[in-house]
């Protein structure tokens, strides 16, 4: 992807900085652990700092002090997790700050805005997010608005340097998921999202769905599968096609002192962990890796102290780019097939 | 100061990892930030993780990948604090941890062996702490035990590497404050702590004791004013002829929002900052100084990201050791009194 702030090669994997920080870790950890793009939230920074302070910044960019690409998403999946908190309407949704309760009002038109002021590389549509299970009624009518409103936000004023990419919704239905692709596709964005997966389905069922969806949108646009971020869901989506990816996963599986490792995952309060003396990941060449003991690292859990939490998250960040960055040289190779085998996919 | 693990120039500052850790902030950041040193604390080490984990990684710097010199206090001051949860006898002190309130005991022999065990430079004889305000009697009795204690420790079996300081205790008492350095200079430590200080009494009482304190020790040996890291408190010991500081200060406050700076402290959350595209200390050249505005660090402690507690601990513990940096050069050039009176003391 050519983008305004530099070129992501793909397949590509983006940190989630929801409130414009990849939490515990700053810029130049996420260059050291292979970041090429990361992803901020439009619902949260639209209440929290807000446009004026960002623009004040000269930009989102510079706010957070990251210099390569962000995607910002449109904030339509938080929208519509607030349930109570919002109505909707054909002309947009009104909802209430989860911070302090004051009432906001979104718009295709005021959201594509929002990220084009704040000078995000990709901006993403508003999309209308069902909870599943939902009718097929419920599911037609999402669809027939995400439509509606993405064809609002194409037409929107548009800005230099900012892409805008649809995102195809409709839960587990195929034959709406298609009718939405199609309809998305025929509005020409720079590249498509595949929304409302990984919130709950069988592994089966997002690999299904990923897979069809993937096949009806244009090879040679990106393609984005949002809230994906395992080491499994990572590969079997790459091997649908898909380049782009998202997910809070690694950063709060650091959190909570769960890694990520070339063989699984681990969970650092294991007792046995607490007089190891190897690396977390003896296959990972991250700073965490090559300087502490996983001995070490189960003590800083115990303990409370807040060094695990980042240096987990920053092992987690790592080994998830040298994903991506193994599985390009592997698909660049013509080595996709027996790399997705090696790494359990 | 010659230690096993290098020399530290003073006056120096060490960062406080209580448990093995300076909050927030990686060896590689407490080099770029200038420490020469660190403390660590035997009370909090000895519960947990306890001695077998960290022999078995090899000592205390290994364990926490800290590659120079290593100060661990005796655990004194954190024992006398548990109040009722300790037992004190002429031997030593029998208490129940505050971690899962099992028994332990602590003689000074013990808390040697223990700081030796761990590989430390620096080890700190068990000290017999009173609160205040206490009675001729209690203070008197302290100052008979500290000194009996600080003998067995003097006399305890030593390992080579680890260098043994006294520490002079007994409140605002000059009289017993003089008997109790007479006492411990005549065994004959490696250097000599300034106890009991920084523990709520007015600034001119403790400047008053610590210069009088400081007066008594020997010049050509190190000393050390336990618990003291406001830039106001350390140039007035600076200037007591004190060598060697520690304090939490400089951490804590950074966790809760309170940035040192080359004017005085400011609390990032006054609502200014939120619009406030200046550098925290507009003089700092540390890396948050130089890569974040005020408005984006007040964004990450309002969002309670755990970013904003890591860039402002980084800058404090960066504040402090520049302010020991420019001493050590005013010292050197002969203008410490201009320096003192610039910097406000």
């Amino acid at each position: 992807m050519h983008l305004a702030h530099g070129d992501v090669e793909t397949p590509s994997f983006m940190p989630v900085g929801t409130a414009a920080t990849v939490k515990a870790l700053t810029p130049a950890d996420l260059r050291d652990a292979g970041a090429q793009i990361v992803l901020a939230n439009t619902y949260h920074l639209w209440l929290r700092p807000g446009l004026e302070t960002i623009a004040n910044a000269g930009g989102l960019h510079r706010f957070m002090a990251w210099d390569r690409p962000i995607l910002t998403d449109s904030g339509g999946f938080q929208i519509f997790s607030l349930e109570s908190r919002r109505k909707l309407d054909d002309d947009g949704v009104t909802f209430a700050s989860h911070l302090d309760g004051s009432e906001h009002r979104f718009t295709p038109e005021s959201v594509v805005a929002f990220q084009q002021n704040i000078g995000s590389d990709v901006a993403m549509v508003l999309d209308v997010c069902v909870k599943l299970p939902a009718s097929r009624e419920q599911l037609e009518e999402a669809v027939r608005l995400t439509t509606s409103w993405a064809r609002r936000s194409a037409a929107a004023p548009t800005r230099a340097g900012t892409l805008l990419f649809g995102i195809v919704q409709s839960g587990l239905d195929r034959h709406l998921r298609e009718r939405s692709a199609r309809q998305l596709v025929e509005l020409g964005f720079a590249g498509y999202a595949i929304g409302g997966l990984s919130v709950g389905e069988t592994r089966a069922e997002m690999d299904a769905t990923a897979r069809a969806t993937a096949a009806l949108l244009p090879a040679e646009k990106p393609r984005y599968l949002m809230g994906v971020g395992t080491v499994r869901d990572l590969i079997a989506a790459i091997d649908c096609g898909v380049d782009v990816f998202d997910s809070v996963y690694p950063t709060r599986c650091g959190r909570n002192g769960r890694a990520m490792t070339h063989d699984g995952e681990l969970n650092i309060f294991n007792a046995a962990f607490t007089r190891d003396a190897s690396p977390l990941d003896p296959k990972c060449d991250c700073s965490t890796c090559a300087t502490y003991t996983r001995a070490y690292l189960a003590h800083l859990f115990r303990a409370k102290e807040m060094l695990g939490p980042r240096l987990l998250s920053y092992h987690n960040v790592y080994v998830v780019n040298a994903l991506m960055r193994d599985a390009r040289a592997a698909i660049e190779a013509g080595g996709w097939e027996s790399f997705r085998l090696a790494r359990g996919g």
